[in-house]
């Protein structure tokens, strides 16, 4: 059968569980500054088997983004439940995964969004879109991606400097990562990893950048033991804190990983026995190529990328 | 009476001359990339006693936009009939207006938006609003505005050599611009102009910085003479090509004023006899304070600003 159509539930202090509306039909008002200036925030995650995954770090990081751009958004409580019947509604159009409980198959893309609401509006406009993932984020689940460099035009201490960048905030305004993705595609790529005016590694336009190094080393009773490093770049090189990286890297320390934080350059990437893009929704991509350059080795990439997969799959 | 309402006009083709919409209503998909991405471009200005000033500049700059955003938009003449619609339509619920054949009082703003419509969609959305310009930026002209100066982040040469960031674009992602005038009002000013991280001058948030020199010569018989001198920062700096300002340096030329084209830097914007902020809609914003120094005196602002209003005024 075909995937479910969109689920709208609007978070609408009249409806306990959120407002359910017609995705087929318009439900924005032309005048709303998400729409006129891009004036908004977001979260994107994935539900597997009806539920939401890392549900609290996506609310926390919402709360964060609304901060700085001055939106005073519902209480946790009120988009826990909207996200509850979103996926519900969702999932109520394809009896076949409700009565099997839920499959691997069973994913659902649950967005939050916020915009400031039209021009002089009291309060923002908020509201829960449940949808079917894309066919090519799990395709390269498996596959792994190509990815090129581009400059993001900052250099890595701006944030710090000049809060007004929103650098921190993940913000609706997203018209430059959308321009990466298809200058990345026009070049024979999958996707972009930003470096910054100074030459670090910042982050990819919708997903965290991740790497592994192996190192192997005397185990101090004639044999040899291999560490096994996890790397990230900085959070303060004005990067968005990645809430799947950093629940990878919590169940990624609990199995004995070593933990690392950038600065980051090409050559660490380059270098690096595995790099993979995390995201919510694609997951792990282990990235094959960058600029053209092989990352590791097939094997590597398919050996590491399977455990952190069994790590992810772990978290809650 | 109370302003008229907005007026929405979409570009569609089965309706000739665009097809009018109620603003009072949702009109757009909750799922428009415009809406969820900040993924379009727009173009704002006004139109006086009927007629849309500088329309072909601004269809010319809309198209370059697209074209950077990869967008296939309307041709022009269906822009124009469909901002001929939506004037008609503003104007129609003010009989005074029409029935005095417009007045100075006769302004109406009229935006232009492209989104790239739902994810999938064929073609953009794309729709003009007609709507009652703000009190603020009307009082602004006169009573001129006090102005910060905040960093962009990026460097003046980075527009050259990353495209997909989009510098010379307009694009509906404006949530940093929306930030920094937040930022200044939270601060005591009214408005900002952007300095690049190499420490040029760039533009305003929604608007190009315009300054004049007054220099005082021999004149070779005697006596003395006033070259009267208009700087904006040069167009390669990764900033918006301004149409009140090409408009503007157009009739100053033809009225004896020298024109120039920076790299300027905030020193020169403190020493000069008058700044303004100029846009389609507030039109000449004389700036009294920069960081709270006062630029040039009262006196020479209001007369310079009265010239140049003078001059703008002969503007199609």
């Amino acid at each position: 059968m075909p995937a479910p159509a969109t689920v709208l539930v609007f978070l609408d202090p009249a409806f306990e569980g959120g407002r359910v509306a017609d995705a087929s039909k318009p439900q924005l008002m032309a005048t709303d500054l998400g729409a006129t200036r891009g004036d908004g925030v977001f979260e994107s995650l994935l539900a597997v088997g009806g539920r939401p995954r890392k549900i609290q770090a996506h609310l926390t990081r919402l709360a964060g983004s609304a901060r700085l751009l001055e939106l005073d958004i519902p209480a946790e409580d009120a988009w826990r439940r909207a996200v509850e019947t979103a996926i519900g509604e969702y999932r109520r159009q394809d009896p076949a995964v409700t009565a099997a409980g839920g499959t691997d198959d069973d994913e659902v893309v649950v967005k939050l969004l916020v915009t400031r609401g039209p021009e002089g509006a009291a309060a923002p406009t908020c509201w829960v879109q449940a949808s079917a993932p894309g066919a090519a984020g799990r395709r390269q689940r498996e596959t792994g991606i190509d990815v090129i460099l581009l400059d993001r035009g900052y250099d890595s201490e701006v944030g710090e400097r000049a809060p007004w960048l929103l650098l921190g905030a993940k913000t609706l305004s997203y018209a430059v990562n959308m321009a990466a993705l298809r200058y990345a595609h026009e070049h024979g790529a999958d996707d972009v990893i930003f470096t910054s005016a100074d030459g670090r590694v910042l982050e990819g336009p919708t997903s965290t950048v991740l790497l592994a190094h192996l190192e192997t080393t005397d185990d101090g009773a004639g044999g040899v033991r291999t560490i096994r490093r996890l790397i990230t770049p900085q959070l303060d090189s004005g990067i968005l804190p990645g809430t799947s990286q950093g629940a990878l890297f919590t169940a990624a320390k609990a199995a004995g990983w070593e933990l690392g934080y950038g600065p980051l350059e090409p050559k660490d990437l380059l270098d690096a026995d595995a790099v993979w893009l995390i995201s919510s929704i694609r997951l792990l991509a282990p990235v094959n190529h960058i600029d053209g350059q092989e990352i590791g080795t097939p094997e590597l990439r398919r050996q590491l990328t399977a455990e952190l997969n069994a790590l992810f799959a772990t978290i809650e």
